[in-house]
């Protein structure tokens, strides 16, 4: 290694332990053992560009193990992002711009919030999927005008996670080679030894799953960590680079678990100083130092930004047409001019939302080449599947993902796709199995990122496949998640706006729409431009009436046949169709009152856990335990959800 | 295959046709294809009793594949489990005795409910584990009273899931060689060829986790089957059979999807019988069949258990502690006499409840020597650990499980070593990471199995790990689960009584238990005793008074001084603690109302969404937001949970 690599990684290990030991909070073991691998992916590898942040064709850092914040923030600030010393000392401060793990659109460079596990890994095999997409369909013999890495560096406990294992044979399948995974392999975890709990053979498995295996025996060592990158990127494959190293390096209690998770005492960081013979002031960077990221982060990443930039105005001249739709793509600028072709269903005709859910992405999909997207292996029962045919190896340009029964994982690299930027990524499943992929949601909603979740067979009107896949309590799961934007559609119009707002532009949430497995009445009560305020009233028995039901998806017809049927009693009992609470709980008071005025009483109906509408209804009608195996038919029935019970629970319960 | 073999054979393939074509709804795919390898299973090795269904020493037969249900209820009928051929007739039909996939607790001889792919493979490690420690505890030179094998039907679906490969890496760190899987490896799921989005190499990647790999070229051989299912027996590890069978062998569209989740139609049953030959009528078994069954399954697993309960009755003449000791595990027959020793905190202490809980718990484990259990690499934070040591090869009397970081595995494990009996399963991590369980915690509450969670860090107190690592919506999420106790303690008095209730005989559901990770105050108001109740009334302004807060956990020390300095102002407010709506909403209405009086005006306090309080209150102060990394001296003011600000928010909002 030469004497500034290990300057610069000496600088790393000291002021990295010093921001935690200030911070009196953080994660030291990682920054101290891996400080020279994203010291050699950063200097010698890696093409970003500090002046164009978002520079389309750089290569994208996931920091799965984002415990290890300490590390990229310190690259940030030498690399020209705006961080400054004064950020890395307030490392997780209350308002810092370097909070406790990396977090997305707070911090100028950092592409992904990671930190629960395995996540990180699974969203950049997103992204290498939107980078091979792209590159399929853009670049030419004489440009490659999409060509560039995905890196990740993981730990330990990222791959015992099942997210990342399921994500990880996906890519091996798919053979995305500009996918590079540095695994920091330092024996240890939170708990103790790694081998306590884990003693698979990482070589066998990765090839197993398609993966190139590059093993670094010293992860100290730059110059092989260097030819490792190189070689990788070399691969026709995903590559896993298994680098060893030393947990807390250079502190009194490297190589245990004690100082993965704790500041290091004022006196362990002067041991380490001495240790690396590290003579610099607290908190500071040499120039020399400075100046090596300077020539080798910043100003390479400027040069290969310019260069892109170069080739992409020749590459306008030569192919004007492939240019300005691959603008279209990087600014997400394809927009719906009108809904001419778009399916509709008479009001009166009978048809599950499912259907029309599939039928209405199919016709989203002739309108938005930049969607892509699939099931997890539920396409013949969800009716959701990307165009082109299937994404693969043998047809990059395959818009349908077939994600394998790996629910988790696919919701993770949803998010990755729609992090890479230039493609939006959707993805399916039932209902039910939300639950698999629930963490992944989350993390879209923290990031703000409009992924999209289309789940199907969304009550216990799935039927004869019984409790354990008959969603009961999802619904209230994500209505309770901040950021989230659940929506469920009575009918055909109101699936139709769903699936408009969920791709509209500029969502900064994710949302999800759920559909049923059964056939719905297409109603004309129902009103497609309503949707986009989450509820509306659908059917006015009086104006301000005394009474009324909220409703959605499949219950809402039986309501508004419950009302009609009050109001042939003289019974005035109005209904709010309420698709959307986030949308609802996103208008003015005034909009919210004229829906729900002050003083009304009113019953909600959903085949669901009743939770999320004690706010709004002093009396709920749900089902609040597991469904039971039986033909549909008897399933209204069983849990008093027709017209008529629904009538009686009113007048008994309301009234 | 003998000419008897082949019968069995083709009256399985056809009764299980004219089951799913009946039923109008089903999976005949695996059925078909899979019938060859449950016959040679049942027939030839298990050792199950229909007589004794749960003599304790049986093999266990999870069928992870749960959509393959008329297959185990073939079995079942023909082993003498009562299960009748009317019930057979009335698959999946309303009210049955074989409801769409198999139901624990409903159908005799069902292990495990499954249907949710990837949980039966996982749920069958916490069998193996538990069959694996009572040996290395019970067993004798000269005696094996526990000695059986869990066996495991699945598909490739199940394979693909991340938390089957999270079970399957530490079943073979464990070496559970006493546990078998099946694979009925056809090459098609549910979209089509496997091989559109799978193509590891198996064999490779099991034996890279530590498994025997067996493979079986025609799975119509029984000789084969049976050969690779004895030479699995004698592996010291565990191991999966890859068996190559044709997915609706013998249907029209064998080889194809179609064949996966659709009836056949009554043409292509007829196809069927003509393509095998077989000419008994309609849902009939010949004599031939049902004496194979009786004399191969029933009459020998009959034998087998009458042989045990001799071994057993020698046994406790031989070894009369080791006997007494071995019933009670068997019977869960440990009682807590007293609290004597528990540990306690004296009111005015301040101490967090993840401590207090690691210190019950530590407790509970010398009192109840059948627990068993641990975190997902993280008991240096939940304090959450098992007793005796780690469990492993070289120390399998260790009750210490480290999970590694899998937490979904984790708690699918758990079910299965509450479900195998003679232990009881625990398991722990942070709240935030709950997520990534939940579709095991489903399982357990819709089996109703007391599966225990502990989970530390329960709210944005978590302060500098940020967003990722705060929970907000969790609370609400195992709220809204039918079946399930969330218990959420203010302090030791509660946490003692949550920690008792967790453990005690006869729930009928999980238990989830959630800690704090900052220092509470141990609160001279709180009632250890009623915490069974779910609520009470902890500080008493006046007899009913018009106000009351309700809370539960790190905020109910908050209302109760919020209480006090109004009272001081001469404005009655009671607290509530609130710490298991579960609990509450099970007790009288007379005792609900004495709690909650009706007319009372409540504001509900508590760090999460505030979704599930307003069913209790007209005003919830929530955090319906992510949280923000920063030190948790400044959370409390950021989000408005201090006293002064509950009490201004209370005088603004509510009264």
């Amino acid at each position: 290694m030469s004497y500034i690599d290990n300057c610069c990684i000496n600088a790393l290990r000291v002021v990295g332990a010093e921001m935690i030991t200030k911070a009196k909070s953080g994660h030291p073991g990682i920054v101290l053992g891996a400080a020279p691998i994203v010291h050699t992916l950063f200097t010698k590898h890696i093409c970003i560009s500090s002046n164009d942040e978002k520079w389309f064709n750089r290569d994208r850092f996931v920091l799965s193990a984002g415990h290890g914040s300490t590390l990229l923030y310190m690259m940030l600030h030498l690399s020209g992002y705006g961080i400054t010393m004064d950020d890395l000392k307030n490392l997780r401060q209350k308002g810092a711009m370097t909070p406790g793990h990396p977090e997305y659109g707070h911090t100028p460079g950092v592409e992904i919030t990671t930190g629960p596990l395995g996540q990180g890994i699974a969203s950049a095999v997103g992204m290498a999927i939107v980078e091979n997409y792209l590159s399929a369909k853009f670049n030419k013999p004489d440009f490659n005008v999409i060509d560039h890495y995905t890196y990740v560096l993981c730990g330990d406990g990222d791959l015992q996670e099942g997210v990342a294992q399921e994500a990880m044979s996906l890519a091996g399948h798919l053979g995305l080679n500009k996918l590079i995974i540095l695994y920091d392999s330092n024996d240890i975890q939170l708990d103790g030894e790694v081998q306590q709990a884990n003693t698979e053979n990482t070589k066998m498995k990765v090839e197993a799953m398609g993966f190139e295996y590059i093993r670094v025996e010293d992860g100290n060592d730059v110059d092989s960590l260097d030819q490792a990158i190189s070689n990788a990127k070399l691969s026709n494959k995903p590559t896993l680079i298994e680098i060893k190293t030393i947990i807390g390096y250079g502190a009194p209690n490297s190589g245990e678990s004690s100082i993965h998770g704790k500041p290091m005492p004022v006196e362990d960081v002067k041991e380490l100083r001495k240790f690396l013979a590290y003579n610099e002031p607290e908190f500071t960077f040499s120039d020399d130092v400075r100046k090596y990221y300077e020539d080798n982060v910043k100003t390479r990443g400027y040069n290969a930004c310019s260069e892109w930039n170069h080739i992409l105005s020749t590459y306008a001249n030569k192919y004007p047409e492939d240019y300005q739709e691959f603008q279209k793509f990087i600014f997400d600028d394809f927009e719906i001019e009108d809904l001419n072709g778009i399916p509709t269903w008479e009001v009166g005709s009978s048809e599950s939302t499912r259907k029309e859910m599939g039928a209405i992405l199919d016709w989203l999909s002739t309108k938005l080449p930049n969607i892509i997207g699939g099931s997890a292996d539920l396409t013949a029962s969800t009716m959701v599947k990307g165009a082109d045919g299937i994404y693969g190896q043998s047809n990059p340009l395959g818009r349908n993902i077939k994600f394998g029964v790996r629910e988790h994982a696919m919701a993770a690299i949803t998010n990755g796709i729609t992090l890479h930027g230039g493609m939006r990524g959707f993805c399916s499943g039932f209902f039910v199995f939300s639950d698999y992929l629930k963490p992944a949601v989350r993390l879209a909603a923290i990031m703000g990122l409009p992924s999209l979740f289309f789940f199907s067979h969304d009550t216990v009107c799935v039927g004869e496949d019984g409790p354990t896949h008959q969603p009961v309590e999802q619904l209230t799961m994500f209505r309770c998640m901040p950021n989230t934007n659940l929506i469920r559609p009575a009918d055909s119009k109101e699936m139709t706006a769903a699936m408009l707002l969920a791709f509209s532009h500029d969502n900064t949430y994710p949302t999800i729409v759920t559909s049923s497995r059964q056939a719905l009445p297409n109603l004309a009560e129902t009103d497609q431009d309503k949707v986009k305020f989450g509820a509306y009233i659908a059917f006015e028995a009086k104006k301000n009436a005394d009474y009324a039901f909220i409703s959605c998806g499949s219950e809402l017809n039986l309501c508004i046949d419950a009302a009609k049927k009050l109001k042939a009693q003289g019974i005035d009992v109005n209904v709010v169709s309420m698709p959307s609470m986030f949308l609802f709980e996103k208008q003015s008071n005034e909009y919210k009152n004229s829906i729900l005025p002050k003083g009304q009483k009113r019953m909600a109906v959903e085949m669901g856990t009743s939770m999320p509408w004690y706010k709004y209804a002093s009396y709920v009608k749900g089902i609040n335990e597991y469904g039971k195996s039986m033909p549909i038919k008897y399933i209204f029935d069983e849990y008093g959800f027709t017209v008529d019970k629904i009538c009686n629970e009113f007048l008994e319960n309301v009234r």
